[in-house]
């Protein structure tokens, strides 16, 4: 990598870092350190960019407008090949940081970034803000060189510089932004993260342009949870990775239930805002019930609704003979159904100002349908309502174990059915939580390809001068060489909220279309799916042979392509 | 496989099967079936069978030899290379069964079985039993051809024919058996399963002899806790892939904790009566804290000495600046502690014959230990103990969530040290239960071969006219042409615990021993783990390329070698 280095001087420093790293790293780990990462053709030779046309917003242009004076309008870009080039050999100075949450493939995007300074741009300088936007407010960095990237090329995790949750939002900290940039003379900054990291991307692009400042923006769409893209950002980074990892355990859950023959397997999966994992862990898997949240939400259903659906699978099976199944839940689910939403705020409401009383006389403070609501949640969870609350006093949604609730109202729900009749057999529900464990597992080929163009193409569009773009590397159904590569207006994402009297930008969160080809495709065949055994076990995520390069159902089939 | 077809025709054969799977195999489950299986040369050749000296018992031979007065003594049995073969052609009618939990490979012992007979017997019967031991009783089977075995080799789970957990055990049981294999003119019976079915498999030997029947009884070493092994029995099958699985998601979340920086996950891995497992994983991660129960029983340790260990470790990383790590806990902890035994077995009594009041005056039943430590656990978990019952109203202590508890026991004492100005940190605990994922992944290449030769072995030892001996497969470290392979005598692991006043034939779950090799290397290492991150993501399993045939570090380290 460093292109200073003679062949044979090249392989000897590899070695050394490599046995330097050997008895902390796996077998597997090491490999991974010089598995090829292919680039699509465009960013293998020489190229230009080319503008499209004018931007707009997600909605509300006028105020996006208002909010981003410079950058409001500005056309996304491409790359293309061109015998000339960029044209440039100015030396940069570039930084990166990683924002929020850990997603397989971060360390590729950083040592994409590296390679494009170190091939394009020699001379080059880059630093790795530490610990996320405050490693940007605090000026606290270090240096990148290729010893120190290398040990982390294809490995899970955001160790290398680690990430935080801090946000540069108010006048004082874009301020410190401001001052580091010129400390470190910064040309260009590259924001790893999600939907509320790239609007906060924007910000600063806006903020540095406003200022007359040289420093560019270029963001990168980061997260699991797979709710950042749009169609010219056919996903986000980590998704891939993530659902093989949690469609393995759910494989393996589900051999056990057919070969047990008694459990039944409520698995929640991490993904609070939307249900693309647990949609896509459906495709990949073929459990007998699936809740995806946003069908709830359009639906209006209740928890009863959801208990009785699954009862009702429950009870089906039961009469086929299969007293065992496979369940999923996306982490989320309270926060799509309106009735608990209701609840919450009430108790909120109320434990912030009254007494709550042992003989439950508060209760009566509730609304009746949530009364009815609380009185139907198992004693376990009505607990969990009552006692665990956040600094603020709220009650901490995230930390209610749905998957055990749901277990425990559809065993009284069967009970009931019992009494009357309709149900005869042993039910026995266990219960799981598939989350952390995805979020820092080795990065598959695929993102591990895919984080590197990611990582080389924002080199290159910081090269080429652009601000205010996200990293976009599309065409992803084809061979990686046909991948196209540009840059999308991070304004053309944006909406408004309002938010204490004032619009706030935001990226809309892209929430499972119903509409879309993964739902419909999941909704066509999940009466089937319940009541046969089409349980698929996808198993280990390979890194080389059969499966290694395969693509995952969501973008397969949302890029047109056959799942 | 089936030798009755020509080559095309098997390959047609084979694509027609594959094809009528494809809709419900994922590419990898299909890649592995057809992954060759390669046997110990001494299999491949013609064999015979070499008697060693005659045998003894593990403990209490005088009582063995009464229990066992058909087979006490006998030798344990190697094959040898050796020109003329077994000398004989007699078709076969062989029996198969599962019995208990699922171990990943069992269905590769039943290929091997199969195999031996269409290689080596040709026109035998196979049946396999369904449901376990339950299946032999009511005589309920299915026969097995190439057809049916086929999709699943090299699969996870106990599907093909599933397990239960019935015994053979009364007068009755015994003759059900005997009436089983009477009328289906049983040769064999291979009975795969853990301590208990082994021991079990060598009662029904021991019956089937002492009533002249000609069926033979062979066991097969099946379980993910590694506890049964001996000297000649170097691993039971299973461990090596549950280990991998548990392993690929405790080095996730290993990197997650230190690219967060903010959390100590508690992992509770499955392994009841030993910590073979816990102890594996912690080989291939390098956790900051490993209990082991063994050890805390040695040292009749109390959970108050665990909390504090725990506690320690925290405060010594919290002043090196580390807010995180990873922490492995065996699920049987509680079953090693004996005040916690002393404290449940009290309990099972006040709650089986006294009233349990509101104002908590019961207590004064417990002894001053006891109520001592019932104050000491966390309200959660004295509900727990107070509520959860067997049918037989005994405390589930399976069901008690030990990582949740020490979560809760560490915050406790940590908030004292707080108090007392030793600990100034924020300790955000996550848990983690990783079992049922682990019991039906596809199996380790390792496994996969492990397995193949434990059932070609048991169909070589039936065929012998061998009985009352488990499959052993030996020289694991050597290549697999190297292995050795025989069969063990079963009496000669056994041992007499006396139950309601009668001496019943055990064998001895093999524990973690204190002086063995695995446990005194991560004993010599655990201090640096401790306090330095020495963190290893060993990855997803794989089934081609870099790591795909190591071997797991227990049974490296017990065969001497490195790990």
């Amino acid at each position: 990598m460093s292109s200073s280095l003679s062949n044979g001087g090249a392989t000897d420093a590899k070695a050394s870092r490599t046995s330097r790293l050997a008895s902390f790293y796996s077998e597997v780990q090491t490999s991974r350190l010089n598995h090829s990462l292919p680039l699509p053709s465009v960013l293998r030779k020489p190229f230009n960019v080319v503008d499209g046309p004018k931007s707009s917003a997600a909605g509300n242009p006028d105020e996006i407008a208002k909010l981003f004076p410079n950058l409001f309008g500005q056309p996304s870009a491409s790359l293309v090949p061109s015998e000339s080039g960029l044209g440039s050999d100015q030396k940069l100075k570039i930084g990166v940081v990683l924002s929020g949450g850990q997603a397989p493939g971060g360390h590729n995007v950083i040592s994409g970034i590296f390679d494009y300074l170190q091939d394009q741009v020699k001379g080059s300088t880059m630093y790795g803000f530490k610990g996320g936007p405050a490693g940007i407010m605090k000026c606290k960095y270090v240096e990148l060189s290729s010893d120190f990237v290398y040990p982390y090329r294809n490995q899970g995790g955001f160790d290398m510089i680690c990430s935080g949750r801090d946000k540069i939002e108010t006048p004082e900290q874009f301020k410190q932004a401001e001052e580091t940039a010129l400390k470190l003379d910064l040309d260009g900054l590259v924001v790893i993260g999600g939907d509320d990291s790239n609007t906060n991307a924007c910000l600063l692009a806006e903020n540095f342009r406003g200022k007359n400042l040289k420093t560019r923006v270029i963001g990168c769409p980061k997260t699991i949870d797979g709710d950042l893209k749009s169609k010219e950002v056919p996903t986000s980074f980590g998704f891939d990775t993530a659902c093989k990892i949690y469609a393995e355990m759910i494989g393996n859950v589900m051999t056990d239930a057919r070969s047990t023959g008694k459990y039944y397997h409520f698995v929640r999966l991490m993904g609070r805002a939307a249900s693309h994992i647990t949609l896509e862990c459906a495709l990949q898997t073929h459990p007998n019930v699936t809740i995806i949240g946003e069908e709830v939400a359009a639906k209006k259903q209740t928890l009863k609704n959801v208990t009785d659906y699954i009862t009702d699978v429950i009870c089906k099976r039961a009469e086929l003979g299969y007293n065992y199944g496979v369940i999923l839940i996306p982490e989320g689910l309270i926060d799509f159904i309106p009735e608990v939403q209701q609840l919450i705020s009430e108790l909120n409401e109320i434990l912030a100002h009254d007494v709550v009383d042992e003989a439950g006389l508060w209760k009566k403070k509730l609304r009746d349908q949530s009364h009815q609501l609380f009185d139907f949640l198992p004693p376990a969870i009505q607990e969990q309502l009552m006692l665990e609350r956040d600094p603020h006093g709220n009650v901490q949604v995230a930390k209610i174990e749905t998957e055990k609730m749901l277990i425990q109202m559809v065993e009284t729900e069967l009970e009931k059915r019992r009494q009357e009749g309709a149900y005869k057999e042993q039910f026995k529900g266990q219960s799981h939580f598939f989350g952390y464990e995805g979020r820092c597992g080795l990065p598959t080929n695929f993102d591990s390809t895919y984080c590197y163009a990611l990582g080389y193409a924002a080199g290159a569009l910081l090269h080429s001068g652009k601000t205010g773009l996200i990293s976009s590397v599309g065409n992803l159904s084809a061979p990686v060489e046909e991948w196209t590569v540009g840059g999308t207006a991070l304004t053309s994402l944006m909406d408004v909220e309002r938010r204490h009297g004032k619009f706030k930008p935001v990226i809309k969160k892209a929430m499972v279309e119903l509409d879309g080809a993964p739902f419909r495709k999941f909704a066509s065949m999940r009466d089937e799916w319940a009541i046969k055994n089409r349980y698929i076990n996808p198993g280990p995520i390979q890194f080389n042979g059969p499966a290694s390069n395969a693509l995952n159902h969501t973008l397969l089939l949302e890029l047109g392509a056959q799942a």
